[in-house]
């Protein structure tokens, strides 16, 4: 959390005529891209009550915090999770190293493109997946390799990069939230190394704001100097329960406001709305095969059962990409 | 790191005026506790550089990240570290309940003030003193518990408030790196849970810009609602190597300004000085007797001696109490 000083004495002047002006323009201009109906109007209402000085709901800036699930909440998920797509791909790039991979699952699967040979392979192919495209390299090297792979990599359905099937709207909200002095986080199942190299200039969400799963990191003095090794062993998974714990630990705050959009994001979406005061807890469904994808109950990646079921009860609003979204991605 | 959009865009445009004004009295009144000499001019040229727009040694904002070792380098740590103070506090606070510890080491030599008696209790004495005053509790709990006994708790040698014995010219330091937008984080071998309560007001460092040491939480459904539940194992040692790794962790990002005091900050001193471009290393030396205390090589708490050893070679700057420090805590 970087405290702007500086500007904020300086701000501080200008600020009276600022917030007014800024206040005025907010409820028409900063959601674009969402059609006018109960959940804009529901994210509105929460920022303005939380924001309002003096008023019931009230909330210091200290404790505005936000957040949000990654994939399927700020971008695609389909086909597959992007970090899938990235680890299939390098183990393609590492093939000419290892000829054995030809004849050695899950490797055998990866490189035909075989899609139900590597469903087959089970959790323990995809760990050996993992630990070859994700551990025994140094952070450094990591980061370059998926700041590489990030510029190029394309949906394997649209055909469009990765990056460009942000949902527009939500960046609306992440902008609109820090427009109003929320701290907004990433918390994702994702690798917290796999989304930092990309999230400051793709979403304007900082690396220390990035919460994730993580792999166990080992200091190292060699000769060109200290390294930080990725091991092949798991740190910390931050899905499910483990989100209120990832919150916990990188952010020491309970969030007043959070978006999901699937059962990985139920426990942090009830840590979330169920402390005291106006909470805010969304869930953004996927319900337009036109211009997305439409999957819930059944999907492999993202499934949405159960925090479908219990939001009307826990007071989560359903987003329907279909109808609250005017545009999904960014451009037109 | 909070984004202060609003603030910055209002802040943006008397930024000009203000800038200017700051730049001309920080260098005279941002470190009024120093003495001048080689190490205060040291941190402001160290500032100068990277600051300057267009300079050889320049560092974009987002890149200014340093950080602060918190036990002996932001506040005092003898006769024992604070948290330590604080576990022996909590077993004789919950000595009524626990008839038994009366004959049981070693609760037996904690209640009877009996120093010598712990320490021969040993790594296992000390893990079931930490087990029983930091485990099984809420987070909530825990910090309802840090919060009330940092508020009187004193030191046993001065009779002052732990947080009256904070080192005035390092909390310059942080407040001069933050007008210089700089995102400071206190990377400590203490417990992250037991620091987050109070770092804010004492020192300006939200919860969410505090490294330490953690405990593994477990998210669990109550009753009355989720609740974090403190289990009884080590989550993480932010200590030694530690420290690049819990950097890596929850910043994301190499400081390129790191402030220690003991050999468990030869890994984060080393890790930020050895990276490209500027870099500062400081070391506290503890060597006031009169005004604070003075230790080094042979010290139970905060031992330094490999890092005063390496310091020259490796740039690092050692800092005199006696000699750099006007005044050492705040207030006359």
């Amino acid at each position: 959390m970087r405290r702007h000083t500086l500007v904020s004495a300086a701000g501080a002047i200008a600020f009276g005529t600022f917030a007014f002006v800024a206040a005025a323009i907010a409820q028409d201009d900063r959601l674009p891209s969402w059609n006018d109906g109960a959940n804009k109007q529901a994210i509105i209402d929460f920022v303005t009550a939380v924001t309002t000085e003096g008023g019931p709901d009230f909330v210091a800036v200290d404790d505005r915090i936000a957040t949000f699930d990654n994939d399927g909440t700020l971008w695609s998920e389909q086909p597959m999770y992007v970090q899938l797509a990235f680890a299939l791909d390098e183990v393609k790039a590492m093939a000419p190293d290892h000829p054995e991979w030809k004849d050695t699952e899950p490797f055998k699967s990866v490189l035909a493109g075989d899609i139900a040979g590597i469903a087959a392979s089970g959790k323990d192919g995809l760990e050996k997946v993992l630990a070859v495209t994700h551990t025994g390299m140094t952070t450094d090297q990591f980061t370059d390799t998926v700041t590489a792979w990030i510029a190029t990599a394309k949906n394997a359905k649209t055909g469009k990069l990765n990056t460009e099937m942000i949902f527009e709207p939500m960046v609306e909200v992440i902008n609109y939230l820090k427009a109003n002095d929320f701290d907004v986080y990433i918390v994702s199942g994702g690798g917290i190394e796999f989304m930092r190299p990309w999230t400051e200039k793709t979403y304007g969400i900082a690396p220390g704001n990035v919460v994730g799963s993580s792999i166990k990191l080992k200091y190292e003095v060699t000769d060109n100097g200290p390294v930080l090794m990725r091991e092949a062993e798991i740190d910390f998974v931050d899905d499910g329960p483990g989100k209120p714990v990832g919150i916990q630990k990188f952010i020491g705050k309970r969030p007043i406001a959070a978006f999901g959009n699937s059962d990985g994001d139920y426990q942090m979406l009830q840590w979330t709305t169920t402390g005291p005061g106006k909470r805010l807890g969304m869930i953004v469904h996927h319900d337009d095969a036109a211009r997305e994808f439409a999957y819930d109950r059944e999907s492999h990646f993202g499934k949405l059962d159960k925090a479908m079921d219990d939001a009307p009860k826990a007071g989560w609003h359903l987003i329907s990409m279909k109808d609250d979204w005017k545009q999904i991605f960014p451009g037109n």
